[in-house]
């Protein structure tokens, strides 16, 4: 196994004067994903939760729909690959072979039609003061980034407290691993809340409608598309929380009005 | 075609009240890549400067050298798709690694075998008030995030002064788009030093190597990982700068010494 930090040593230019520094970086490790024998990709990731991630990446991508299907996951033992056996075959989507790999563009297009969610109505509904002690939570919850930096954290929240937290350098590697530790604890709260650190993209909307999560928080920006189909999904999407304050692009019937 | 921004609506909550805002927003379009013909992936990306981000994204994977090969290069009317013609016949690779990058980036893994670069010695030589400079310069020339935030930019610097500049809102199609525009315009400094605001993965270290970068800077944090791949490739890593500090996380050798 690969420890997801790692020892370095930097020098630091300050005041027009150099110190030496010892540290802890955040580790980004390639991961490769084998599903019935057959090598699908390779993540680049940081080595925790690495089984989560692998069938969570699945879920999400709409290829499996629960831990009953797979047989068996295992991380070999090196760390740098992750065995998925289903219970059944599975065919490697077109979309990858055509683009030998899956990039986030082809899969989205792709998954975004096989997402078929549309969350009515105000229901959950959620405080604003609420908004704020979750965003409070996710920094909390922050193990890694307290130690190395440079680490994206997102959080799954039953609306009242945190639920599952995972961490990683890929932004959208985390929501995998929140789908994965979901389904291998069979933990799916009825009210799914997910916070970020990470900026929303079409991927990570798209990745929290599978996980039927009508709400939405990042600690940052999202871009044009995430919020599109954050009004197509009918998601409540937030950005730059904080503990105070926060932005709503779409869907703020969800927000009790203070 | 297709603006890089696009203007919204949203509603902030502060001091227990909402506010209406109208604002602009980043745009993330999915653009797709045919080589020959031939549908290749899709991008997430800003589509800004695509024509750019096409050839370079084939120079930095290793899969041309000169805009000699290349026929034509053109972005179809709708804007979400590049045609590049090259003047022979080309293999998409086997390969595709999935990378922690902004948008869930593609990179062939064997790409890394084959940047063959090595960085000697301790040229070119940069003063630490030239980082901080050139980091000034960098934010100076950030002409989306100033209209939209949530954006990238990264600028290849000969030295003194900022020659190119490539906005996105997926860091590596910032290092893909300055790769293209060094080609279009048949501009390569004989300094070069890379700045960016992104977080410095494998994949930025690699795109930085193949772009004959000895000096890589970014506003924020590197991987375990590209910190190893810069050690070897003689890179020096500069990390969270700002005008008057910086660290440094492998060959120092470069900075003249206060």
């Amino acid at each position: 196994m690969i420890a997801p930090q790692k020892a370095i040593h930097y020098e630091r230019y300050e005041f027009r004067k150099w110190e030496s520094h010892d540290a802890e970086t955040i580790v980004e490790s390639p991961v490769s994903l084998t599903v019935n024998g057959e090598v699908w990709l390779t993540f680049m990731c940081t080595p925790v939760n690495l089984e989560a991630m692998s069938v969570g990446f699945l879920y999400n991508e709409g290829l499996l729909e629960s831990m009953d299907e797979v047989e068996d996951v295992r991380v070999c033992e090196h760390g740098d690959n992750v065995d998925v056996w289903l219970n059944r075959s599975v065919e490697q989507p077109q979309s990858w072979r055509r683009t030998s790999g899956c990039t986030g563009g082809v899969t989205a297009v792709d998954a975004l039609a096989r997402v078929d969610v549309s969350f009515n109505g105000d229901q959950p509904r959620v405080a604003p003061e609420a908004i704020g002690q979750l965003v409070e939570r996710l920094f909390e919850s922050q193990e890694l980034y307290r130690e190395t930096g440079g680490v994206h954290t997102s959080a799954l929240s039953d609306g009242e407290k945190i639920v599952l937290v995972a961490e990683d350098i890929g932004r959208h590697n985390t929501l995998d691993k929140i789908a994965g530790l979901c389904l291998m604890n069979d933990l799916w709260p009825e009210t799914r809340i997910l916070i970020t650190t990470g900026r929303i993209s079409s991927e990570m909307l798209q990745k929290a409608a599978r996980l039927q999560a009508p709400i939405l928080i990042s600690r940052t920006s999202p871009s044009s598309l995430s919020i599109e189909m954050a009004e197509r999904y009918g998601i409540t999407l937030i950005g730059y929380a904080r503990r105070d304050r926060f932005n709503v692009y779409s869907n703020r019937q969800r927000i009790q009005l203070a």
